[in-house]
């Protein structure tokens, strides 16, 4: 009937998101709490800063100190953000952080335009350009991402075969400086897919490249995102972000004057998995705690449905 | 890849659900205005009133105020609820309804005892002589329904077999009165259900009944239900309850102290069902306008997403 993993690995990005996103303040404190919490779920991936520009997104103008005062654990591997050589030079600088390369794409010329104010030509030369920094300070390239992949507010549908073209791309250049991208993640940075466009699109790629891991970045705007996710699931999708309680969004891919809604929640995410037998490693209780403590850190309700609903394991708990 | 169906029969449950658990108090007026206003998206079925005991549910007190105050459209039927005589009386009195019967099942016990003060001997004979009183009163009767079918807070796990006994019980008591159900209706009433036990459910109904017309009442308490919906969509599954913005819930059902999310969303519903092809009949726009109706009349947020998120045509209108 399906094609269900065995186990998925899953990529926290609240504190990232979200700090970028709410109007806060929030203090470096709240912000080590949480993350501290994070680390002691299960989850092995957590992003937990961004080292982006400081008068754009102030909420990241403590990233450094961020890095500094959390707890390095075994076996979970704390990520950062960063848009161009200065944010990655202060990401080295930390020397707290599990640093990675990754090779940014997007499905839609227009948002890219929008996002970076690049072009496709101009984001190939920079991409190019980070590969090389990468190389230079011998960081890994691990990850390929197609931005707009299922579609875009300003440009609409987003066909399969551009899809496609931007992986097929994106390969080409990283293998023009002699890199093996082992994963590639498909994001639908605006909330366009649907459980029947994660599958065709999924689908697509995987029968294209059947050696490249496929991940998804899933948007919840709509109120699909757990659906796609299921979708992604029955396609063998095992790798994808979420933000604990539903933090964060993108600020500039709203709709109707509002900012769009976040990733897909990663304690609804691991209910999902955990329900369906497929491993996440992620102690779910622990998780709607912090989704809880989430809430209290932003000082407003969060999209999350399972820290309101409760976990099916702490019934079944009193049962027995 | 799947079973897709062309169409979907919606039945609009948020304003029973809804006003019986909000806090209010609600006007009469406002509850109308909700009323008329659903009875314009081209929604065909919409259960408007409640006729329940009064001291229990204040908030059904008017139930007969609103049925004589909204005006009756061609082609949509508002239908109501009751639980015994006294309640299917007054909903005949009203002369404003489309009355249907339904034979209520429950496949966990202690659920049923907790909810109806009945166990299942009990409910048979119940359920038997509100069959008589259907015929007598010449109201056919149309859907049967098997509540907890995925799982009940205070039995745990519900297994499959469990489901097929209560809907075999159900249509033996049903032909022992020369009734013919043509609509089972699984129900999902705590929450418990996954895309996977969804799929596994339907699938054993419609294996041994496959005459039966499968429909889902879904509820969302843990964030699964639109991925839920889509795995009925898979198993082709094309009659679904949903409540407008998430309205209701069931005062019953909560778990940690909290009352359990809300019907799966209508205009969720809507939104995942046309984006992927399936016809629902319902003008997505004037659906999302009656569920920012729905908050302001309640005062409060409510859970359905795409008011929030927007909808996918109103962005490829503008960029056409």
């Amino acid at each position: 009937m399906s094609d269900l993993p065995k186990r998925v690995e899953i990529h926290e990005e609240g504190p990232r998101e979200g700090f970028q996103i709410e109007p806060g303040p929030i203090s470096t404190a709240d912000k080590i709490a949480l993350i501290e919490a994070l680390s002691l779920t299960g989850l092995a991936h957590v992003q937990i800063a961004s080292f982006v520009n400081i008068k754009l997104v102030p909420g990241w103008a403590d990233a450094e100190a961020v890095v500094a005062g959390v707890t390095r654990r075994d076996g979970v591997h704390f990520t950062g953000l960063w848009l161009n050589e200065k944010g990655l030079l202060r990401a080295i600088a930390t020397g707290g952080l599990d640093l990675q390369g990754s090779v940014s794409n997007c499905a839609s010329e227009a948002f890219m335009i929008r996002n970076t104010n690049r072009d496709w030509a101009k984001n190939r030369e920079v991409q190019g350009n980070q590969i090389e920094l990468y190389k230079k300070h011998g960081i890994e390239v691990r990850r390929g991402g197609v931005m707009a992949a299922f579609g875009c507010n300003f440009e609409g549908e987003v066909p399969v075969s551009r899809v496609l073209e931007c992986i097929s791309e994106t390969l080409a250049l990283v293998a023009e400086h002699d890199v093996t991208l082992p994963v590639m993640m498909l994001a639908d940075t605006m909330g366009w897919a649907t459980p029947q466009s994660v599958k065709r699109v999924v689908g697509a790629v995987r029968e294209r490249w059947p050696e490249l891991r496929v991940g998804l970045h899933l948007h919840d705007t709509r109120g699909l995102g757990i659906a796609n996710a299921y979708a992604g699931l029955e396609m063998g999708v095992e790798l994808f972000d979420s933000s604990v309680a539903g933090l964060g969004g993108c600020p500039f891919a709203g709709s109707n004057g509002k900012p769009a809604a976040g990733n897909v929640c990663t304690e609804d995410l691991v209910f999902l998995c955990e329900e369906m037998g497929i491993a996440t490693g992620i102690d779910l209780e622990s998780l709607i705690a912090v989704a809880e403590l989430a809430e209290r850190v932003v000082g407003h309700d969060l999209p999350g449905s399972l820290m309101r609903g409760g976990s099916l394991a702490s019934l079944r708990a009193k049962l027995n």
